[in-house]
């Protein structure tokens, strides 16, 4: 198990620069207003695929030597995963077999179809989803690109923090969400590597708890039964993961339900900006620990903007 | 009835430059693979009170007299209007006198109340709106600022699109929606001014079709009984605004709601901007008219993006 570092961040960097979008950052005085904070929100939603992914996605496509590049990769995912890797991919003409549950949304078929990404459906449970993952892996001699646990994913994942503290260099506190781990450990390592001041800290749902839970014991706890409307963070850690954020990390909120709806009505009224709920969950941490923001400047990654337009919880 | 022209604009940027964002420039490739053309959007959703409307209302404001502004500015609007003055007006510690029908939604009401407009309620009719703010006029000396029919308005507006050809110089065809004309007639201004071949488009609802009419007419038809589900359009051209249209611009072309409906939700869900539905009638042309604008670099002026999340076209 290699755990990446900043080394592994700045070559992933240079690698993939030339294919992601340096996402902008923006601003919103009503929200600052709000806070009491100075918030700077990296758009990561305008990121190609609509979620930074794509930047883990193409460092570990882009990583693979020519034999494994002709043999092509594979993952199970429903969610924004499968769509960056089969978009990695596409672009280096090789082949991305997604096994996805044959009750995923139509919406997220689509979209991987439509980056030519190769589907496999199979019984909606995560046993079926590994074991036809396996199967297809071991037939077609595929590299499998775990979602998160994966050390090229998370050097991919890290560049977003480094850009964004390269542009904004005074940052003291950084945010993001944390389901599986890749965002949060690749912000941990750029941050870290890049200032002896700024905190990192992480949000996650309270009905979706076990990184908060982990980070205290000091061992992975999984998620039990998670249950939140931020579809993104119901993954547990991956260990990799782990042993970047207990070093790296200074701490873990955890919010209400009622706080992330909140938080990303506010984006999207005050911002213009569709962002999906578990991009919400760092803003959401604010507006319910104010005195903990309050007049410091804040940076929060926007994780995604993935949504189904048809089912928006206002 | 003075006409303005360029160097009102390039003025109006001098005056009011440290006070509006220079809003980004985006594009998609989805979007630009749909259309066969190559789509640059000028993003005034993400202008301050979340319109372009911001830019016109400064110039006005900020271009008067200090015995003027003494005695304060009022307008009629329950639109982006009456939020861009209140706002403009507050910036210089300016009163604003906003007149709005009783039945303003209440969203609207806040908006205005917010940014410190000074809110006069009367009858829902345009007949009672003109005579409150005639006698609110009279009492306070107010200068009454129309949203579209000025000149210094005319001139804010047009800025948008002198940063934006400014920003991206080789545009070939630049589009805006058409309402009033305020932003139509600046934008063409600005054009015209900047490029000697870039032709300038209008888009507009057929439910609310009196540009259209009055271009190929020669003169103002006003609206009767507009219909459109994009609200920032139902009003009819201004005289100021018609002058320099009906030589400024090349083309004014009306589109269906459901074009309008299709293009906005390609907006939401391919850039992930809120985007309002007037903002999404000039990509609506370009889905209904192909063939114009393919292999075309094209401009769209993203004039806004204020919306009630509770009340969404899908």
């Amino acid at each position: 198990m290699k755990i990446p570092d900043f080394e592994d961040i700045i070559q992933a960097q240079l690698l993939t620069g030339g294919y992601i979008h340096q996402t902008p950052v923006m601003t919103s005085s009503a929200i600052n207003r709000i806070t009491g904070a100075e918030i700077f929100f990296k758009c990561e939603n305008l990121q190609k695929t609509g979620a930074f992914k794509f930047r883990g996605a193409c460092n570990a496509v882009f990583s693979l030597t020519a034999e494994q590049a002709s043999r092509g990769v594979g993952t199970h995912s429903s969610g924004n995963h499968a769509a960056a890797l089969a978009f990695a991919a596409s672009i280096k003409g090789i082949q991305a077999h997604i096994v996805m549950p044959s009750n995923a949304p139509e919406i997220k078929k689509k979209a991987v179809a439509g980056y030519g990404g190769i589907i496999t459906y199979c019984e909606p449970t995560l046993q079926a989803r590994e074991a036809t993952l396996s199967r297809i892996a071991d037939i077609n001699g595929l590299t499998v690109i775990h979602p998160y646990n994966n050390g090229k994913v998370i050097a991919g994942q890290g560049t977003a923090a480094k850009e964004f503290m390269e542009e904004i260099p005074h940052i003291e506190v950084m945010m993001c969400p944390v389901g599986g781990g890749g965002l949060l450990s690749g912000t941990a390592l750029s941050v870290k590597a890049l200032s002896s001041s700024c905190r990192v800290i992480a949000a996650e749902p309270s009905g979706a708890d076990d990184a908060f839970r982990s980070f205290k014991a000091g061992y992975i706890i999984p998620s039990a039964h998670p249950v939140t409307i931020a579809d993104g963070l119901l993954t547990s850690l991956g260990e990799i993961n782990f042993e970047i954020i207990r070093i790296n990390v200074d701490t873990i909120l955890t919010v209400s339900e009622a706080s992330i709806i909140q938080a990303m009505r506010l984006v999207w009224e005050r911002m213009k900006l569709i962002i999906e709920p578990s991009s919400a969950v760092p803003l959401a941490a604010i507006l319910e620990n104010r005195g903990l923001f309050e007049n410091q400047r804040v940076g929060i990654i926007l994780s995604g903007g993935n949504i189904d337009l048809k089912n928006l919880p206002f």
